[in-house]
């Protein structure tokens, strides 16, 4: 037996199927987003894709986004969002509401964003409510997880390896990293090592 | 060149298929929904019709609505809402949960709610989870603003141009209106003008 | 006339079709699931099988569970949950997270999850977040009831009658249960009986 046949099954016909995955989905999106870990290790990217071309460009939600997202999400501007494409997952979530048609979105390497969490760039402006607030950019650091049901407002700058806690409320910055932050408004629980 | 040509081509066929989508849409929904801002003057409001015939009137959720809605969202009792045409737009966010089998939700003019937000018009009964207290009314005023993830509780009255924070708790009535409240439960953080 | 005549036609229709239901049903669920209040007395438990059918087994949301759960929410491990057949309405809502990949849920009978709850099981490793740490089960008891846009955090038991109000973050343990929790971190508000 060579080393060919102890491929498993399922391997091989993911790896017979990644041209015509990749012309299918190349038609639909943005080839430079259907790249990374989840897209040239295993079939999960590719599942997003086939998904994501009913609800995305069929039914139109999120219809305007280059790359596969959840239809259960929203983002306003796919160009002022930053991310890296091994990070391509937190966009697969529910309830998660990128705020972004007017300031920008950074979002740092291998930073996780749990469920129904907004990151918002711009307020309605208090006076007369159909207009916005210019857009202030908010900028995630590397490593960081946005514990769920919490949101990030505008101006927001977190520095490295942030923990923001399940359903907090982050209204400024913290600028340092390496800290738990947690409640409403955020303040910092624990400094991490 | 007259001016009939100097009108967008796109604009054109919204205009010739404008009959169709009425024609369409009456079969499914009630016409008095279909008017309004989104319906007159732009073509967004046809897109959530024909998703919503999908959705609502195939797939069944949220099929007792008469107008346009969401899937991710949840409304009890279309006859306990009361809302401006104009302000359609609020039903077709993400995670909004509108309980009001047995109270009305009054939702203001221009008034705008974010997703996820929850606006409940009765708690379980405390002793037997299976009943219901009585339902208490929800009152929201014009030109007010409750921001993604909060929660509206039973029978609180927000005045006109009340802007609720993010994340926040809205146990208690504020009734004077132009102010910021924010917090869990939430408290009056600025006074609006 | 006699008494089978006086059967509502709906009522006829839906117990003759009821062998087809469970015939399908049985195809693409666990038939031990297909029980229970939501399938015995009344039509909604099936059809919620007909649009499992569709978003959970054709488009591949939470495909591995093998009973009909809403596309709107999200559970790692059904071999992690436990919970009662009559309560299988609490995986029908939108914006839930069951984080039990390495710990077990269980939930009391009789208990209500609202929409938009997370119920965690497991922190991501705070020193490398691509780790995760142990899992915490978490125990929710006998008629609870968890409001909307709350978090239940790992390790954390509740016991049998609490009620956590609406967009708490529940860090610890309230074994008497008889309370209304709320708040972030939640603190009981009052004794229930």
């Amino acid at each position: 037996m060579n080393a060919i046949e102890r491929v498993p099954l399922k391997r091989k016909i993911f790896h017979a199927s990644l041209p015509i995955l990749r012309l299918l989905g190349g038609i639909f999106f943005d080839r430079r987003f259907l790249k990374g870990r989840y897209f040239e290790d295993e079939i999960t990217g590719w599942k997003w894709v086939l998904r994501s071309i009913f609800f995305q460009k069929i039914l139109g939600f999120n219809r305007h986004i280059p790359w596969p997202v959840s239809p259960f999400i929203l983002i306003n501007n796919s160009k002022n969002i930053i991310f890296d494409i091994d990070d391509i997952n937190n966009f697969q979530m529910i309830g998660n509401y990128f705020q972004n048609f007017n300031g920008k979105i950074y979002i740092g390497k291998s930073t996780w964003i749990g469920p129904n969490v907004g990151i918002i760039t711009a307020n309605h402006h208090s006076s007369n409510l159909q207009k916005w607030e210019c857009g202030e950019d908010v900028i995630i650091g590397n490593h960081c997880w946005i514990g769920m049901n919490s949101m990030i407002l505008p101006g927001v700058i977190l520095g490295d390896h942030t923990i923001v806690g399940a359903g907090s409320i982050v209204t400024k910055s913290f600028l340092e990293g390496n800290a738990l932050i947690a409640g409403n408004p955020a303040k910092i629980i624990k400094c991490l090592k």
